[in-house]
């Protein structure tokens, strides 16, 4: 375990409203980018068109992609972001809605926003940092130990 | 995409903590209009004894009804508080376990709290404004461009 | 309903980094209990190799144990921290993504993480109370009356 105590006068709240037909990570990433946020939480409703998300496969060492497959509800979108050489990487995992009420989900890997994505980021700490794990070559948090 | 960044010195959290037999989107309705709050995230967690969640149908332009069914779990309860026409709207998602551990979702319409509901309104702005969009109907978030 | 504002400027954020093998629940309350976090709203994503999440079984008055069965995406984890008797309480729910993407989801009782879990606390207020509810006997969140 890790624990980095934040105070709360550094944060900020971006609002970001995504289009129809925008891709939601390359749209959220480009938000992070031009109002400079680097780590933050995220949290996300709204609905998609298609997309894929994501199972990490621990023998294979990568995602197997799983289709989204028609219009879902966006029930739940959820996660952080944190920086990487110098860039924010996002980390989102996601739980889609089906017409009967049934649900999939993963990390997700793309969305297709369809009619809104309704996201809000909580900027937490300037230097919360990924490194790469050696193991699985994803790119984790590593919060710094207690003070 | 829109983006609107908000800064943090106006934010205000509510805890509201909906009781046995009350209905979740009513109370939590009834909460942010008692304490004057306009916009924010919302989260919870709990437990329905009923209810129904919706999936928006994008042929018929309105929501298919998919009834709760039983005493479920309120795995996930998601989503935000947007002005329109000068009142509170709020939308929010949600992901609902059953006793096998099987889950369903949906755009939340009405659901009968049991035992408990404990939702964290945190507000982000008071400006940040639902339009209605000409497509669909519904209300959508219109945020503000960057300043 | 009952209703607690809270302002702004007693938060403070955790950010909460699980190793690979660590027991989730109990490392989130060492977390609490090492920085003095008695109450807030709890985020989660990462992955488990195993665990248990649970059903609150009305007729028994305890909860159905259902295993996690295996490597699973926490696609989200939802829930909040409150005091009873002077310790902080964690009370939070998961749902979690399979290899095909279908879900399974409950109140966690234990989860082992693998290869890592990402947990921010927002701290709310010192002062947000669990009492014990006689029906039930689960510990709920009493807020105060608004003021």
């Amino acid at each position: 375990m890790k624990v980095q105590e934040v105070h709360h006068q550094t944060r900020r709240v971006l609002v970001v409203v995504c289009d129809k037909g925008e891709e939601a990570v390359a749209t959220i990433g480009r938000a992070l980018t031009a109002q400079g946020v680097r780590s933050g939480q995220v949290t996300a409703v709204g609905g998609f068109s298609g997309g894929e998300v994501g199972y990490f496969d621990r023998d294979r060492g990568d995602y197997l992609r799983i289709p989204i497959g028609g219009q879902v509800e966006v029930l739940s979108l959820l996660g952080d972001v944190a920086e990487r050489d110098g860039e924010p990487v996002l980390h989102v995992h996601t739980v889609l809605g089906r017409p009967d009420g049934s649900t999939l989900g993963g990390h997700l890997l793309h969305g297709e926003v369809w009619p809104t994505l309704e996201v809000v980021i909580t900027e937490v700490a300037p230097e919360l940092a990924k490194r790469v794990d050696p193991e699985t070559g994803l790119a984790l948090i590593a919060a710094a130990p207690p003070r």
